[in-house]
């Protein structure tokens, strides 16, 4: 029994991909994959989610997430409101529970939550009333489901389908929901092989029992890779002294043209963005013909209106009855 | 002559219940009913204010009323602006008044205005155009009239009419616009009698002149109460020395189930939020059958709809006349 | 060639008065004329740009000018994105470009730019994927257009015609990239003599290569002019030794109703806003009978949907040939 599914397997809520079944995630792809094409007409606004209320409830900052939900939520033709949480109720000592309950009795129907605590998105679709979906955009080390499936469909736009693909995720894995999502979509879509490539202070432990196989060197974690995703390194790491300098890293697991050569010489070069030029990655690479990182945040508006779009619409089915 | 009403008596600006009369209250009560199951539709939208706007001018942060007048605007189909005046020209030395001029030579159409000062938004009111409505959101300790009106259209539902009802209001009644606000109203409409429930340094001198009843025990003061409506502590006080401390205010005014059985045995608990569990009320009873606190959010979307809407439709006349 | 237009000299981006041709302002300023009467219509709408994404993109906070660019691009009903920059992905340490990279993939149609640099604008439209168009909405000293014609169409409503007219612009040309827009525009559209008055330390060095007069004693430079325009002072300038004080810069710049007398004795009289009441103008002028500052507002809202839909415009003939 998996929260984010009705009782006939619809999706409700959308948390993790951990549990889903690899129909559904195919089902997202096809769904956003109609989507694509609606931010390329002269008229980018379809009227499917019309006199819904979307509510970003974001307990940490994030402009670039919080915009694609945004627009994508816009692009429905829903009402959206943005609750930058830090500055609001809970400030006056209000409890998060008693936040929730506020925002259903104003008829909301769905909750867009960033949360710097793991498990945070469950927590609240756990206790929110029936009628509304919960949708991760992030949550601790935990998950975060969209940018997963916003790099599958990239993924699958590059090599048309999962099967026999090796997929290397570099950097900063230990606390990366991205990876952790990732390599579970991936497995569900049935890739060949998943590896995870970084420093051993960066690499959880106990990461093969997800389905991966762990290098430490990245000329031997990419070589022969059809799809490189590297993660964005976030400055504390440094500051924690779980790493030296952003030169050293670059020297040691940066992607430069001499390294991408090792992989497949079709392979892809993905990020979750936004970029650290000359720590994660090569500009030659980021800005090069391998790479589409680009065709990732299109992808994103895509997916993110596909998910919204079933999830409300499995609610409407769940009213209609 | 009122400045909240036109020459024939609609509700052109909406800043306080006192100087209003019952059938006014009474019709601002019936155009929420009707604006209420809107709220429950697939489509939470009506065309009624279409091309107006509606401008947030709120000059003291909150995150929870705002978000209401939003979504109240939303669903009418208005564009509407948030500004938070704090941060804005009045920063570079602009006057109010040029502010006020501004927004009007923008063609807005109505301000809904949030001060901390008692007397704000009547200022606003006699300083606009004429084509301008406003709406008092909240202004110092003075007035908060769309909060008493969800409260009075809780109180209708929850009890057909007012007649013979006994309502007990219990906190912080000096510092409160919301019960100012609730004691005009509840007398307006008829009922036999309003307590106002505290602590000496709690209680405004002389208002029994405002047709209150004043109890400094709680036992007494709810009694055989229909209604019991909670006020938020705010912290403030505390620090004050106006009250020695949230415990020893639990012990001697919190809402417990021992003291809530003195009520009357069908009682409702009111509450305008955002509650401070264990300091006004014990979370059972926040919780509880006889809690209409989560009904109050969503009649205040109805509420605030209605008013909107009545009061830019009187506009509407005014202009085509 | 110029970046402002397409191989046929239609705006595309609009960045700067500089080499754009008479007719193309006089375009502008008609267009801008259809669009005034749609802010005093009940239904403040019209559906051009409907299923458009406008980005507000603020590296410089202004509630003014945002908020001028929100209601049109609202009445316009496009959707409208409000980024304010500094708190966003470039304090992640990502570079201008990839926001830029991220928002074009994200299929926005316009970008609405506010920067503390000059160039700043016509830096991102030479960056930008042909699909956007850019709106300077201030770059550092060099440049506001739309701030320009709103002035130009304020003119044109009183005074009918350009020709013959003498226009005084008064105080700190020197850092006012409003006085230079004004300049460029008032001597393409053909005024018979456009002035600059203000004290040495503000008025730039070679300020009559742009065609204009300058004047270090406001009574001889306002003298028989039809149009004074007053600017804003800047508090800086006081506190960085360029200027007295606020008192005496009034006493020697400020517009007053006995030097007022020295100009025609229609002239009209401009700011753009927020006043400093007693700094640059006297209250009785600015609340007088010959001060047009509000009408400049509403000119504001309409040059603004005029621009924005021409420069829309033009980007889709060019994605529909």
């Amino acid at each position: 029994m998996n929260i984010q599914l009705d009782k006939h397997g619809r999706l409700k809520h959308f948390l993790s991909i951990e549990g889903l079944r690899r129909e559904l995630l195919v089902d997202i792809l096809d769904s956003a994959e109609r989507f694509a094409p609606v931010g390329e007409r002269a008229v980018k606004n379809v009227p499917l989610l019309r006199g819904k209320t979307v509510v970003n409830l974001f307990f940490e900052p994030s402009t670039r997430t919080r915009s694609t939900f945004e627009l994508a939520a816009k692009r429905l033709s829903a009402d959206i409101m943005n609750l930058n949480i830090e500055a609001s109720a809970t400030s006056k000592g209000e409890s998060l529970s008693d936040t929730l309950r506020t925002l259903e009795a104003m008829n909301c129907d769905m909750f867009v939550v960033r949360h710097q605590n793991s498990g945070a998105a469950e927590f609240i679709a756990n206790q929110v009333a029936s009628h509304i979906s919960v949708i991760n955009a992030g949550d601790g080390r935990h998950a975060h489901p969209t940018q997963a499936m916003l790099d599958m469909l990239t993924i699958r736009r590059a090599k048309q389908n999962f099967e026999g693909l090796v997929v290397a995720i570099v950097g900063d894995v230990k606390h990366s929901r991205v990876a952790r999502s990732e390599i579970q979509a991936l497995n569900t879509l049935g890739v060949a092989e998943v590896r995870v490539v970084g420093p051993k202070t960066l690499i959880p432990s106990q990461v093969e029992a997800l389905g991966t196989k762990v290098f430490h060197q990245i000329e031997r974690g990419i070589a022969g890779a059809d799809v490189v995703i590297m993660l964005r390194l976030q400055n504390e790491r440094m500051q924690s002294a779980l790493l030296p300098s952003a030169h050293e890293y670059f020297q040691a697991y940066g992607l430069t043209e001499r390294r991408l050569k090792l992989a497949a010489s079709d392979a892809i070069v993905m990020h979750p963005g936004p970029i650290n030029r000359g720590v994660e990655i090569d500009s030659a690479i980021a800005d090069g013909p391998q790479s589409v990182i680009l065709q990732q945040v299109s992808n994103g508006i895509a997916v993110r209106m596909a998910v919204m779009a079933m999830a409300i619409g499995t609610q409407a089915i769940a009213g209609a009855n």
